[in-house]
């Protein structure tokens, strides 16, 4: 500690909102170069290397084959599938002195499909198995709690070839065996859900995500064993029902732009014959945002969904891929007078209506139901609208939040929420690469089939900041074992030479027996000071040698329970070591 | 080998030049990803994994400390010291979604500088030295020779920070010890010399190049030990000449726009009086070349010196950077009307004259000499034009090719030139990024010094290829021990089942005692491939099962030497242990 290049910080970052990332920064883990973009000193290192060693090991367990493909790619393949404009604002681009377009690699399913496209020819070769672990990028719109979503970050991508769908099915099989054991050792909670495959394409898909309530996404989870990320949730059309509602009619209900003020006018003007009252599931909302494509153009689209809902915006997003979401503006308003805003209704939506706008309705809209809706008006409503008898769409959206309660997809469960962090992602990528790069080789008969590939990523950054998320308390990291950055942390908490040169001795021993040890050796720095930075730095067995020499004793602590104990002198290295292999 | 990602080529790829690029293609050890831009294949990230592990290993032994700085870098730093520009077009740049600077970094200087300044305040915090080993990038104009000179690479970076140049030399010094040690163990003839600072500042400089006579760097050696990159070597200016000759005199030399052509025509048409004849080294050459300024403007520079030695680019570069040297063409000519291409003479040339262009003299033009030159008119040339009685210049300027036999600078030695390339360059930077930046700390009177700086590089994919030009034959690579892709390379030469049991039992034992063997269990190769293969691929140690295992023995073959012994198949894996051990 006299000589480690690190300063602990008392004082939480003032760019840091999660406890994990908070932590890392203090105890001088990682550190901020720009957005999104950090510095890994010491410390960092040692976690971050035993992370990649514990994913090394299980990739190759499964003889996956290391490789490095370059970070700095040229345009022509990511051109080829189409990745090149549809990455958008996420891709860095750039040129060279010749002005050559260059990319930096997000991942690398084109340059693996070449590389075996240029080698393998036959069935005989397959099955393959090839990974790689290296800087990877991503400009990242928000860039968000440090290294869970950097810009640049430490991914290890690998990917599958095989001949048939057969063989596809075993690489996937062996990738989420090897995900489980990866994911065990590293020490967070986590589920495996079903996961949308997005721009990857391709079919079959799950992620693994870390159970955390500041997660980025959402999952759902059923009392079957149910789980998918809500991306990836497909809600069922509702049943049709039968027609009770009157003919539909329009009534005035002045300032009534929301659902909450409709809803109140309602109750208060037009109560129900039945005496129920009106409730937000009684109307029908219509979300209109701007979809802006990846070559540039921008369309509008509209979203008819029970007015007790939102519209999710990672739904949304991942259903209108590659297309960003942008809101729908008081200029884009102005290009549509027949919008009347907050009175939009299904008079003018639908691409054959005025506006000529895509309107898609939530599954949750049955056929047959009735709604309350904007006229297309200022200040009216129509009442008794009707599903299927007074209005159509031009197809259903899975873009409603999801809900507490809301029943499972095959609708034998009830749904809860929670929250997550992708950690890692496995897919079915079936063809989509091999076929747009022309990777074929000859099956037994000797026709030439296009090969199948799987694709699988693990977040390596992230995984050491999901761990610090996952193992924290109020004084500081509390380290899985297998990734801390040392064994022991030993601190000589007197200012007495005898303790140093016990101490010394210890951990010459301990090093002798290849257990790692931070030795804080700081002889003007006090006790408390040494005890708040071990307890900040998080390395699970701390070890102090002070006043206790004096009784023959040196004290062990574990960081995680806070348990301690005091051993003779005589056998601390033994009971040290005895700890540290527990 | 019958599943590893690997498919050697028998036909030398179209791009290669150098043997060892052309056997790391061929061998299925790297892969041309995009010019200058690699990707390595599973044989070749066993050898850098080796590689980096000797580098790391020597880099911790002087308690030098690892982190890891980003690739892609904010501006602002470069900005402060200059070398966002001075990098020229040999920097990739590029923009993020919100339009800022960002730069894929070289080195890492100003970061390193910067983490220290924010993290350290006091002499008490030094010495500290820091490294990281990662990806680093530079648009060469040349890519050359495959990982030799690419655009992306693994570089070790090292930075060392101190109160006092007492501090930095006693660092600088175990860099130097530690880079001794690195480059022993990688396998390579190397070389320590003087080295030109450049564009990195700073004082004290030495390269460790490989000596190879495809190299890029010319060194020079004298017979005391004197030894220097020719960018470094700085010629003594010639000791002043009592003027001998009569006035000066143009006469008419027609069509004599070469050397050659001048010489030729001195002897026929203008015999000297004492009856010697002229040469090359009696005429004034004067060569005009175009500077690229980092900020875009373009100024000519003239250069006088012997007739007999042509202007060296790299000297001329280094002594001009960060500008870059162009061709001063027909364009520029018609923009200068006083320059008589071909018969360009000091007359024309100095700032004070009419071109106004910059003037400066070998320093083997001594005072008093007299020499042939143009006199800036077609077909005619000065004799007897004497420096510092008839002419002078703006300065002096190293740019002359050195030669073989010159005298080195001390004046005591005889120079002898060979080629080289960088592989370790250790720099005494001094202050110039801790000024630039700002980092200073307070010393034991209580007073702000600025810190002073050194800068450590080890090439580290380019030390593969160094390893692999140095190391081969006509059949392949012949890998140094400690950085093959194993130890062992097994063939089964036979079709007998009984052959691939025992090998098969043979690998399996070895595995378990921690050899590490290639095994070329593939069933339908022929013995003939098998063997080239294994010659080509290079693991220091090949074992045949095959025919003599009838007799009961097995061939252990030494891949350098070309060695062959047999050995009981009872006593194989002991002997190949112990061969592996040596």
């Amino acid at each position: 500690m006299s000589t480690l290049f690190l300063r602990t910080l008392r004082e939480d970052p003032a760019d840091a909102e999660l406890p994990g990332h908070k932590l890392l920064v203090r105890a001088g883990y990682i550190r901020r170069a720009a957005p999104g973009i950090y510095t890994w000193l010491p410390l960092g290192m040692k976690v971050l290397a035993k992370v990649e060693g514990i994913v090394r090991e299980e990739m190759e367990r499964i003889g996956s084959q290391e490789v490095r493909f370059p970070a700095l790619l040229p345009r022509e393949p990511y051109d080829a599938t189409g990745r090149w404009t549809e990455y958008g604002d996420n891709l860095f681009r750039l040129k060279d002195r010749k002005d050559a377009d260059l990319l930096l690699g997000p991942t690398h399913e084109e340059m693996f499909c070449l590389a075996v496209k240029d080698m393998y020819s036959s069935y005989k070769d397959l099955p393959l198995s090839l990974f790689q672990m290296q800087n990877k990028y991503r400009d990242e719109a928000r860039p968000r709690a440090g290294i869970l979503r950097g810009r640049e970050f430490i991914m290890k991508d690998a990917y599958s070839f095989d001949v048939d769908s057969t063989g596809l099915q075993k690489a996937y099989d062996g990738f989420r065996e090897a995900y489980i054991r990866i994911f065990n050792r590293l020490g967070f909670e986590y589920v495996i859900v079903q996961a949308d495959s997005g721009a990857m394409g391709g079919s079959a898909s799950e992620e693994f995500l870390a159970v955390n309530e500041n997660g980025e996404d959402t999952f759902v989870r059923d009392e079957h064993g149910y789980a998918a990320n809500v991306e990836a949730v497909v809600v069922p059309q509702a049943a049709p029902v039968e027609v009770t509602a009157g003919s539909a009619h329009v009534e005035d209900t002045p300032d009534t732009p929301t659902i909450e003020t409709l809803v109140n006018a309602l109750n208060a003007n037009h109560p129900r014959a039945d005496g129920r009252s009106w409730t937000g599931a009684d109307t029908l909302k219509n979300v209109i945002v701007m979809l802006h494509h990846p070559d540039g153009t921008r369309e509008p689209l509209a979203i008819g969904l029970p007015g007790d809902r939102e519209v999710d915006p990672k739904r949304l997003e991942t259903q209108v891929a590659p297309a960003e979401v942008e809101a729908f503006e008081g200029k884009d308003f102005a290009a549509y007078p027949m919008l009347a805003k907050g009175y939009i209704g299904p008079g003018a939506l639908g691409e054959s209506k005025s506006s000529a706008i895509r309107y898609l309705l939530d599954p949750l809209v049955a056929e047959g139901s009735a709604w309350v809706t904007g006229a297309d008006e200022h200040g009216k409503h129509v009442l008794d609208l009707v599903h299927g008898r007074d209005f159509t769409a031009d197809g259903t959206i899975q873009a409603a939040e999801l809900r507490e309660g809301d029943l499972s997809p095959d609708g034998n469960g009830t749904l809860t929420l929670a929250r997550g962090i992708e950690m890692g992602h496995i897919f079915q990528l079936g063809t989509k690469y091999a076929e747009a790069l022309g990777l074929k080789v000859l099956d037994e008969q000797g026709k030439l089939v296009t090969v199948t590939m799987g694709s699988y990523g693990v977040g390596v950054t992230r995984a050491v900041g999901v761990v610090a998320e996952d193992n924290n308390d109020q004084a500081g990291l509390v380290w899985p074992r297998e990734i801390a950055p040392a064994d022991v942390h030993i601190v000589v908490a007197s200012k007495d030479s005898a303790a140093f040169v016990k101490a010394d001795e210890v951990v010459r021993e301990l090093e002798a027996r290849g257990v790692e040890t931070i030795y804080d050796d700081r002889p003007k720095v006090s006790p408390g000071v040494k005890f708040k930075d071990a307890e900040l730095i998080g390395v699970p067995t701390i070890v102090v040698v002070g006043k206790g020499l004096a009784n023959g004793v040196i004290e062990i602590k574990d960081r995680r329970s806070g348990h301690r104990r005091e051993v003779p002198v005589d056998h601390a290295v033994d009971e040290i070591a005895r700890e540290v292999a527990r």
